[in-house]
């Protein structure tokens, strides 16, 4: 008897915690999500040492209470989901765990709190819960150029980490030790930071032919820096066109989650779940 | 009487003020102008402590008279216009009124006087004065791609904090409080400081490990580097496109401002206004 | 009697210094080059206070050989060429005499002499005596570029500029004079510095609200960079399109100066000069 | 007689060490890759002051250990290629040669070691053997995009020296050797510094005059960001449609290489070298 209570019970606060169709799922999310940005800057303040002394004791107290809803909402998706371990380790459900186990453990070891910040990724969700499928859109279209542009940015990137070791090392008998290359991985970092066109200065060269081959570094740095552009500017050139062809934004898809599989966004009309064949409608 | 004689005033320092039709306006306008320029410069120069001991009784005068124009351009725009609270409302209006407070202010509290600089939005209405048809074209592209790309590059945006704040923890754990990692909203500084590439170097990273991640950071915003201008470069690109189909060029906008509504860029031949259908000959 | 004797020097001489189609006109041009290059090295060493000290007198020398040299040159320009003034007053013109100059100068007033690096800009030549129309069109293609979005950069870097007075203004009340914003002035440069993603680290945010306010300078700095990159990414796409269609590189330019109005580029098989109608066969 | 069982053995090796179609030759190259990779991992430890002294003369035998193989690899390469000359010059040829030998030089003469990490180049030999048609087409359509936008980047960045010599003695005259501009040729590195938008602020301008110049300097650099940018961008495109056009990853290119010329990337069903004619099957 229990069983069946126990069922409509767990339906119900599946549809409110999974999804963001219902008044009360909307309202769940929002509240979440609340709940994690005010989390994440209870981290941060809690890092700050002047408002850590003052405020000690109310910060920790925030954290706990914040640790232990996470745990509850934690708790909450794994008994309502149909295959619990699909959700453990899943994406969303390693970031929920490592949301909430930091806390727990720093009452035996310190410092891994601050591993909390973690939870920024919880932010993510944002995207589902707005229901902005133009948004969705827009990222899936950004996701496709980078995708499609990766495999030139892999040998790319590959070529910059050669110039960067040999040019490294080239500084490193330039420079010596007495300038700040003090050994060939940091002048390999000081050769990434020029080449990136960051500059930070903590490492400079003080050698005329150091500064001459400096400049060279930058000026190829500068060149190269229209390489990676040139790609996803004419990737996503290409994407933008097919997408206008196919008009993704004409597709109206929700936040219901698959209840057997957690696939989402699942067209306003589907009946079954694109991904596993669960009848969506029925539960 | 008195009416009717006041009216034709109205009228008159409205066409003067508001437009830049006629010599009257165009004059009004280049004046404006050079007071503004002449004022921000003026605000400039008090801020440089040198120059405001040597000069500060010159300074302030110079200051006391600008300001005393400004009201009395702000007192007549409030008078000519028909309607004066939208007009004090408006962008502009709000603008304007800011950019003679603070002096008064700055009688009863000292410091806030600075604020003054924000009448450097003022110089915005250099577009309207030049009736450079030309340059609004431009800013209008301009703005077209921006707004079209804004959904993609907000997507953008929040990954990059995201992100920002995952490093920036990770960094205050791996670099700790010796190394300028002080707290974690100061490593997420640091981590946009160098995933924009700016590079200012107060704090550096100064562990092996530190720096590895410092360097994965750089190429990673080396790399993000292209995302929005892929963006902005394949949504400009579309719109320069449109644009020559429908060559804007050859709209002959003026500078006329609708007395009623205060909407600006009338066609030449409009007889009444587009958004409010006041009748703008009539005047 | 001299006259006729005179005259055909002048001509000889004329086809030599502007022209370079003749081997001896070639050979002047890169012994010219040769010797500018030498004298801007020159400068640069004088300029470097260990080499100076040791090989004053030698460099002292060398400069004036230079000095005379391009002295004797501009004089043979000047007699050469039919409508001096025309010359004196080019631009061109006006380096070539930037270039002697600053030595006689600084035999009165000292320090002037490092002007002399102006001569830097007669390595623009260069391109005229490569006769490269493969490069020429390149630039050209490249100017066109950069012309036809001139109006859309102006109006994006005057954006820029209002930005970065209310933002430094901003700084400057929020990071106060203890930490390097000492003024209003330099609070715009940091603005600047960062905005373009520089970041010298000179000056730097110290309070949390300015580093705050400093990210949000940054990340609207990174997106910004994307504009002007789009814009001139778009015009020179068109501009290569045209270019192909035209097919510039077809077009054989040489080096023929025409004597009367210094017009350079002229087409092979010209009969007459493109701007004056001079007769370029006859002289 | 025994040269037949030589020639044999060379056929053999010939086949492990430059080719990576049979199982042999592909775990010969899995291996020489992973002790290329520890090499230059080694030869960076070592050049790390704290670990080098504590493990000193295990990093020596380790390295002596790398030099050997290497040794005996390069000697192998020479022996079994038909034309030894031909490889001792080639681009492998040399940088396998620089890789073994600074070892053995830093037995006479120290600090030469270092060089050693121009082993790195070595790394290139990963596109060969992954056998990545799709990394090599993404490569060669990166490399046509750079080499044909050569000329246009060329005459852009002669333009951006000329701008930095100008620019860098301009710095020198207004900032003076007070302010770290000590010589023109540092003016010069200070500018290509803040050009490229490094900016380490090793050197910063402190005058007025020089922070106003330095944000002209600035500005300038980041409109010029945008050119080489759009080139590559612009021509990335052509090469991109050209390259849907001819659909080169249908090409199955194989890690053959001819023993008589020693030229890559055979067709997978060719017969003769399309190099040098010699036949592939036959060896």
């Amino acid at each position: 008897m229990a069983t069946q209570k126990q069922k409509t019970w767990k339906e119900k606060l599946y549809e409110i915690i999974y999804e963001a169709d219902t008044p009360a799922g909307k309202l769940f999310d929002v509240v979440l999500l609340s709940v994690i940005l005010a989390s994440i800057l209870l981290v941060m303040l809690e890092s700050v040492k002047s408002i850590d002394n003052q405020y000690h004791s109310i910060l920790d107290i925030l954290e706990w209470i914040i640790t232990i809803l996470f745990s509850i909402e934690y708790i909450a998706r794994i008994v309502t989901v149909n295959k619990p371990f699909k959700y453990i380790f899943s994406f969303y459900g390693i970031i929920d765990f490592l949301s909430t186990v930091p806390k727990y453990i720093s009452l035996i070891i310190g410092g891994v709190h601050a591993l909390a910040a973690l939870r920024a990724l919880r932010l993510l969700r944002i995207f589902r819960i707005l229901k902005l499928a133009r948004y969705l859109g827009a990222s899936n279209n950004l996701a496709a150029a980078i995708k499609s542009s990766k495999a030139k940015i892999s040998v790319f990137l590959f070529a910059v980490l050669i110039v960067a070791i040999i040019l490294g090392t080239i500084m490193y008998l330039v420079e010596g030790e007495d300038n700040g290359f003090t050994n060939i991985p940091k002048s390999v970092y000081w050769c990434i930071v020029t080449l990136t066109t960051v500059g930070f200065g903590d490492i400079a060269p003080q050698t005329p032919l150091g500064q001459f081959i400096a400049s060279l570094v930058m000026v190829l740095g500068y060149g190269i820096i229209a390489v990676p552009t040139g790609i996803v500017s004419a990737e996503y050139s290409t994407q933008n066109k097919k997408d206008k062809k196919e008009d993704t934004s004409d597709l109206h898809l929700n936040t219901q989650t698959c209840s057997n599989c957690l696939a989402i966004n699942h067209k306003d009309d589907a009946q079954f779940c694109y991904n596993c064949g669960h009848n969506l409608k029925d539960e």
